[in-house]
């Protein structure tokens, strides 16, 4: 018997996109730029953010979004270094869509009383499958990739790293032990996205975390200066 | 610094459910009964499916919906049986919302120019998480644990249990080896869900089956005589 297959997500992607595209536009009008960071858990997400707004906090006013299924270990951990933060909570799903960080950043505009800020980073849910089909209405898409989980990552999840503008290469300093190959790593990123941007980094040693900050500053920059 | 604590996916779910409580009167009217057959990968959806659509064919029109990530795979086994079986795909996505399940059964009646049938089975991505929660408008859902995957799974997958009318458990004939206890199953069960019908059963042996049957055909006749 024959059958046919239908691409069913067509709709809902159309959709969110819209509101994403939305989104973004009403973002870089008030001069705040954007970043949506992705990466899997234990990838060290909450760690390279800390260092970012400890070296970049005196030059821009730095806001964050913490999503994640249930808990708030991380919007408790940020909000110790007294930045602007909100907890949000996706209950079970596994990535988060344009109309909940809209939801989301409606919310943390409300509970800082219009206080303006300058870059506004989601950390995103630990995944790399659904968060990359999603659109969120970033400037860019950053993701972490830590060197444990394997140079043939973009192997495996090629949507994360086509989609992503930067991709930082976290624990660095451990690339010995795991044998992790740069060189194939930077292959097997290149052939699915030529442009991106790609940061071997350390937050633990701090070891070529001031190349991502330099790179940010300058985005976030030309953001704030629009 | 204070941070607040938001729930982001209410909204999302609030429009889900409308779509699919539109969705489920729809078929009813119809007189089509419509399962949402769900359970991790390999835990035997496709088997029990089969062993189904053969116990059944003779009483009942069954039509299948295949949902999966990317390939073919499951419908190219279903439709060797001679039934009407369409394949969705999600394109990455881990779950079928109402939306994309709308269009796959719009897109399967086309397929069969309106030819009627009295049993409908979505067979779901292969997740216990995301599926369970978004209800995609069937008249019953039925999860199906396979025994290997441990009498522990509905407390870490407390939702999953909870929305679902029917828990399949299947590979039971290896419960000796897997050492899956079956009173503490049905335990785990009840404290999520005192009224989820269990069914202990083998597709591979055939053991248990027909209970499962009997209960499939009573609620697919009471569906088709309204």
């Amino acid at each position: 018997m024959k059958y046919n297959v239908i691409e069913v997500k067509e709709r809902v992607i159309a959709d969110n996109d819209r509101v994403a595209a939305a989104q973004r536009a009403r973002l870089q009008e008030k001069g705040i730029y954007f970043i949506n960071l992705m990466g899997s858990p234990g990838a060290g997400k909450t760690s390279v953010l800390i260092r970012t707004i400890e070296a970049l906090r005196n030059r821009f006013r730095i806001a964050v979004m913490e999503a994640d299924v249930d808990s708030a270990v991380d919007a408790e951990t940020i909000s110790r270094l007294g930045v602007p933060v909100i907890q949000l909570h996706t209950a079970g799903l596994c990535h988060m869509d344009a109309d909940m960080t809209a939801r989301g950043i409606e919310a943390l505009m409300e509970q800082e009383q219009g206080a303006p800020f300058d870059i506004l980073i989601l950390e995103n849910i630990g995944n790399l499958v659904c968060p990359a089909e999603f659109d969120v209405g970033a400037a860019k898409r950053v993701m972490i990739l830590s060197v444990p989980e394997g140079d043939d990552k973009p192997l495996k999840y090629p949507l994360m790293f086509e989609v992503s503008d930067v991709v930082l290469v976290n624990k660095i300093d451990t690339k010995e032990i795991f044998d992790f190959d740069e060189e194939r790593f930077r292959e097997n990123v290149r052939m699915r996205n030529p442009q991106a941007e790609i940061f071997p980094l350390s937050a633990r040693t701090g070891e070529g975390m001031e190349a991502w900050f330099a790179w940010l500053a300058q985005e976030a920059e030309r953001g704030v200066r629009k």
